[in-house]
């Protein structure tokens, strides 16, 4: 593999422990491995310019559905059961491994254009959703979704699934793609496959990836079924675990978050989703926080978002939070930009991998074009992390990089071909539609 | 005046009366005017192929500052009146001429490359503001914003200013530039200010951009000071008028939005800038519709945005309104881009001019490019305008006609110059903020 260097960057955003932001940089990678960060860095194999650009971490997406990508735009203004019971659960029932494959494809070059490095998924056809990978070369946590509706017979070819998946992951032997858990939510999965996860997940290092509290529905239902909510029931069954991460949060008491961040739990958070759904209410993030929890950012999948654009995702979730506290300082843009990063990699409990630019780590970068109207003027080292969440649109992500590999450079995707995953996607889906 | 085909685009979002969108259609310009729309237009002098791209009326922002785009990123995540007062005060003293016609310039670049065609502004220096809309082409409605802090010497000054500079925008004789009154608001203007701009607007068929009931702090000034509230103030003193515009209405209750609707005041809705400062609460939309009032959308200045995104605004309005109302139906993406094109207009009074696509409008007209990954599959008719609101990113604008002038082909700007204007605004700000 040749070595990299991207030479002079105007700025290097490290999110390291200091969070230094660093003027006039170069970025030497070797192995996929950030090997040099500083002014007087030596040649390399191969240079990439990135004098009038920002360089940071790449983003991490800790919670979608690549394939639903599908679906963006198909059914939107819904109330939620109605948009999964009348449109999404239907049109699922018609995916194959083909639509799945292509809907990641499609998904996996919108993340690289908007500068998303790694992401969290759970959905069907996972092989395929691997497939996808391998070609567009993202870092993904991929988990085959598990949903049992309390069927003992359907929880045991679910979780043979998983252990399928799990094999073929480990052929894989694709460093950048990773097996997860994936019990769907606790009001789709009976006890014994919610325990079962969590005991597979241990044995095998992997993260557990679940929905939860995202609607008042479930904490009423749960109220009624079993007399406590919903996190009281996961914590009384031992199903709570530090490898666990939980997806919206969105309707927690503080004793609830007081039990998650007990057992060490971790959550994405999904503003866009959340607002887009009218889930109503607002996920607990200072809460979260003075508890010391670990919050990543995701944008759900493109079917309730309608976007994978974590920029995006970055400056929604600010705005909300400083919405709902009255208080514009309650989550200012160094936090935003943590949760989209070394948070995030906290979160999926690989901080020491991925998350930020220091010598050690793997290279998940990018790069972004500060020479755009949008982006000027730029006032200083102060400002800059600033004006990543607040100003930048996806469409200044100019060089996307995972593991040392660059995925695109000057907005050019090197390894998905848009020629043929365009209209391929878009003829899958009007037959999905309209069958 | 070269006549202008729009060739074969995929769909033509009208925005007429019926909200008709047609599926492969052309667009015919004549001197500036939409003469034709249909599917067997003939040729033209110059004709622009829409192949794969959605056409729709160009984007109108009906509340901004633009030549405050020289402060972007410059102070965020603060209290608004430390933001204004530390900051943003101090540093506007120091604007000059070149200044404000640089940032006009910027912030020109950026609306045309987000599909923004026309724009409400308040600022001073305004004589250097409509300069840079000659240059750039955008249509504006300019006003010299006026803060008397209840001065009667000063107010004479400041009317004045609005005087000479309705002369010199006459002068121009520029049918896209055109003049409003800029009463700053009811907390820094006087009786006598804004009783002289209600009868200066009606006078000269302008309208007046004000400032409106944006925080809790306002209302409560008022009902100490005057015992009222701020609306029954103005109903009281006679400063409501159909011209006025009032940018945010924030926090009204029902008897003001009575009020205002009872006096055809029309509403600039800003959800990115009153969720970053952190107003609070939410412009009560619902209520202000079904009282019939004309309500526009506003990026506000790119100090408190930080972008001038209109695609950005209308999918945070939507998010904004169905998590506050815990309603996804509340707001839906047809009546959103209404805000941002048909009732944007009504709102300024120009509906019979522009905010739309139909036969006799001035062409105020955008394009955007559908063959890009974020954008992919289109379900079809029923989608379009969903896929409008929700998926759009700015960069997938392609071009930007204002009254039949191409201002931007295949994202290359024609009329300003962005080697000279990044610089030179980077220059400049980093001067003033320096200095």
């Amino acid at each position: 593999m040749p070595s990299l260097l991207i030479k002079n960057a105007d700025w290097v955003v490290t999110q390291n422990k200091k969070r230094d932001v660093i003027q006039k940089a170069s970025i030497l990678i070797r192995d996929g491995v950030i090997e040099e960060v500083g002014s007087s860095v030596a040649s390399a194999d191969v240079e990439l310019d990135a004098n009038g650009k920002i360089a940071l971490p790449g983003l991490i997406n800790t919670h979608t559905h690549l394939s639903m990508t599908m679906f963006r735009g198909f059914a939107d203004d819904m109330l939620l059961q109605d948009w999964l019971q009348k449109k999404i659960w239907p049109l699922e029932a018609k995916h194959t491994d083909e639509t799945c494959y292509f809907g990641a494809l499609l998904g996996s070059a919108e993340m690289i254009l908007s500068g998303t490095t790694s992401f969290v998924d759970m959905y069907f056809h996972m092989e395929a959703v691997a497939n996808a990978l391998v070609k567009s070369g993202l870092r993904g946590f991929l988990s085959y979704g598990i949903i049992d509706q309390f069927d003992s017979a359907k929880a045991r070819l679910e979780q043979e699934n998983t252990r399928k998946f799990l094999e073929y992951v480990q052929a894989l032997g694709n460093p950048c793609i990773r097996f997860a858990l994936g019990p769907h939510a606790p009001y789709t999965c009976s006890e014994e496959t919610l325990l079962w996860a969590r005991e597979y997940a241990e044995k095998n290092g992997a993260i557990i990836h679940i929905h939860l509290a995202e609607t008042r529905r479930e904490q009423a239902d749960f109220q009624k079924q079993h007399g406590m909510r919903v996190v009281e029931y996961l914590d009384k069954i031992g199903a709570l675990s530090k490898n666990m991460l939980a997806a919206h949060c969105v309707w927690l008491t503080k004793s609830e978050v007081d039990l998650l961040a007990k057992a060490g739990v971790s959550v994405a958070h999904c503003p866009v989703s959340n607002m887009k759904l009218a889930s109503g209410g607002v996920a607990p993030l200072p809460e979260m926080f003075d508890r010391g929890m670990a919050v990543g950012l995701g944008t759900d999948g493109a079917s309730s978002n309608n976007t994978l654009d974590m920029f995006e995702t970055m400056k929604v979730c600010a705005l909300l939070h400083k919405a709902h506290r009255w208080d514009p300082t309650v989550l200012n843009a160094q936090k935003v930009l943590d949760l989209a990063t070394i948070e995030g990699a906290r979160a999926l409990g690989v901080e020491r991998e991925i998350g930020s630019i220091e010598i050690g780590k793997r290279a998940d970068i990018i790069l972004i074009n500060t020479k755009r109207p949008n982006m000027m003027p730029i006032h200083g080292r102060d400002t800059v992390v600033s004006d990543l969440v607040y100003s930048v649109s996806s469409g200044n992500v100019d060089t996307t990089i995972v593991d040392g590999n660059v995925l695109m450079q000057n907005r050019d995707i090197k390894t998905v071909n848009l020629d043929e995953v365009l209209p391929r996607t878009q003829e899958l889906a009007l037959r999905m539609v309209s069958n």
